[in-house]
């Protein structure tokens, strides 16, 4: 396993962790600078955030600094009803492994997707199992389309509690399930995104990372689980602050050959995004080093 | 599957559901009189319920009133942080299991329990893994007690967003792991409470109902899964109003020969336990008959 105690090369910061800063937006302009200026050699940004400052020139920011993409967020959201809703997702999913892959991203992270209108508080059946196969159909047609712009396609199993509005891909199981079903060959064009929040609680978690090997083990996400948690979405905590023992989760991971960043992914609507995204991008480069 | 349209002869109240009235605490006699009234034949009341009426006093009112308990709200808390805590978990389990018996329940539920102190606020450490064992130990010993007295024990897996605080047992595949190592024969002393709003999102809940038989199924539960659901513990739904397809998974667990009741609860702060306990009851009742 990794030192990480000396410094923080293998650090990555998910720019939604630093969106807000004492409350309010932050362009992705200043994350990428503030993150360079303290040395952070990666980010992962998400693609509203990329989208309003405009790819191109988050394209030559990131080239300028020397950043590295661990990932890039998100493609997904695939269930639909009717042919046209079906086609709109998978358009934009081509278009997301575009933006990827001019970022040069290692993968592109996939939140698959629940059933469809429940995000926007009603949903239009309750038919998970046919969610489940849309998933599964959606990410086989991206694959093509992904493999031929080498984009490799990282499936993110969230936690079941975002199981109706998000995605119904919630155990890494059911993630490795498709990924062999899709990619028998483990031929690096689809794997999974292992984070942390999603996937402590999981009995079957050591196993399951055993399972994916090196081949499929495509991001690391870090952050903690917060005892009472608040909120479902926008409560996260701070490495170090809840009851996740991440190290042994990085070390299950590292054991099977990963080498790439942790990628520390905050969302905090009433802690960490209500303090000053300077002072929050060195806390999570002291956690990183003592908690990670 | 039992036709539920007609009457409510397999609707049970799991008490918790009508634990407050108008916002206002309601005494337990209160809310067996409102169950008889309205020609509900069991419940499932909580021991915090049960000793703030006095065990005796509800006990001869069941009786009077021909109620039958679905369940005992419940047992488990087993990991603990020392000898002494642990030995305070074990004794405690065991008044339950006499309380349940005073009761004539079909079964005492178990809320194993989750990291030490988490609930209050704080983990004693960060070992799920040893929680788990300290489950699987503590429900060893407790069956040992509970085969006595006749007592069968339900373990209920609770949603994954309660491992730290509640209970680390999160699904239904892990809880049946645990009855075939401690009850391999299947006598009938150790089985599963089925929560439709622990275990719906489970991409393997079919096959894990079909394992566990009708042996192991001895408590079904029912509420549904709101979108979107604004607190973790005391936002549940009432039947028909989230995103559950419960007639599926009653059919799959009625599949397995279960012919027991279907027992409602509901933790609601800021919607059902504001309303009036009668107008709830009533409510269980139509939903009972046309969405479960």
């Amino acid at each position: 396993m990794r030192d990480f105690t000396q410094d923080h090369r293998w650090l990555s910061i998910n720019t939604a962790t630093v969106r807000k800063s004492r409350g309010v937006e932050v362009p992705l302009t200043d994350i990428i600078q503030a993150c360079a200026a303290r040395g952070i050699r990666a980010i992962s940004p998400w693609r509203d955030q990329v989208a309003a400052t405009g790819l191109a020139q988050v394209s030559k920011l990131v080239k300028q600094h020397g950043l590295e993409l661990s990932g890039y967020c998100r493609g997904g959201m695939f269930p639909a009803v009717g042919a046209d809703a079906l086609k709109a997702a998978r358009d934009d999913n081509r278009r997301a492994v575009d933006e990827a892959r001019e970022l040069n991203a290692k993968c592109l992270v996939l939140v698959v997707g629940g059933l469809p209108g429940a995000l926007a508080g009603k949903a239009l059946h309750k038919d998970i199992a046919l969610s489940r196969s849309q998933v599964s159909d959606g990410i086989a047609d991206l694959l093509d389309y992904a493999k031929t712009a080498n984009m490799p396609l990282a499936i993110e199993p969230l936690h079941p509690m975002y199981a109706a509005d998000r995605a119904c891909i919630n155990t890494l199981e059911q993630a490795l399930d498709i990924c062999d079903a899709l990619d028998p060959g483990k031929t690096g064009a689809l794997g999974v995104a292992v984070d942390v929040y999603h996937v402590w609680w999981d009995p079957k978690l050591k196993q399951q990372i055993e399972r994916a090997g090196s081949q499929r083990l495509m991001a690391l996400h870090v952050c903690d689980w917060l005892t009472p948690t608040t909120d479902l979405l926008n409560d996260r905590g701070m490495m170090g602050d809840g009851v996740i023992d991440i190290p042994l989760i990085r070390g299950w991971v590292e054991a099977q050959g990963f080498d790439g960043y942790s990628e520390v992914e905050i969302f905090s609507a009433s802690n960490w995004w209500q303090l000053d995204c300077g002072e929050v991008l060195d806390t999570c480069i002291t956690r990183h080093r003592s908690r990670v």
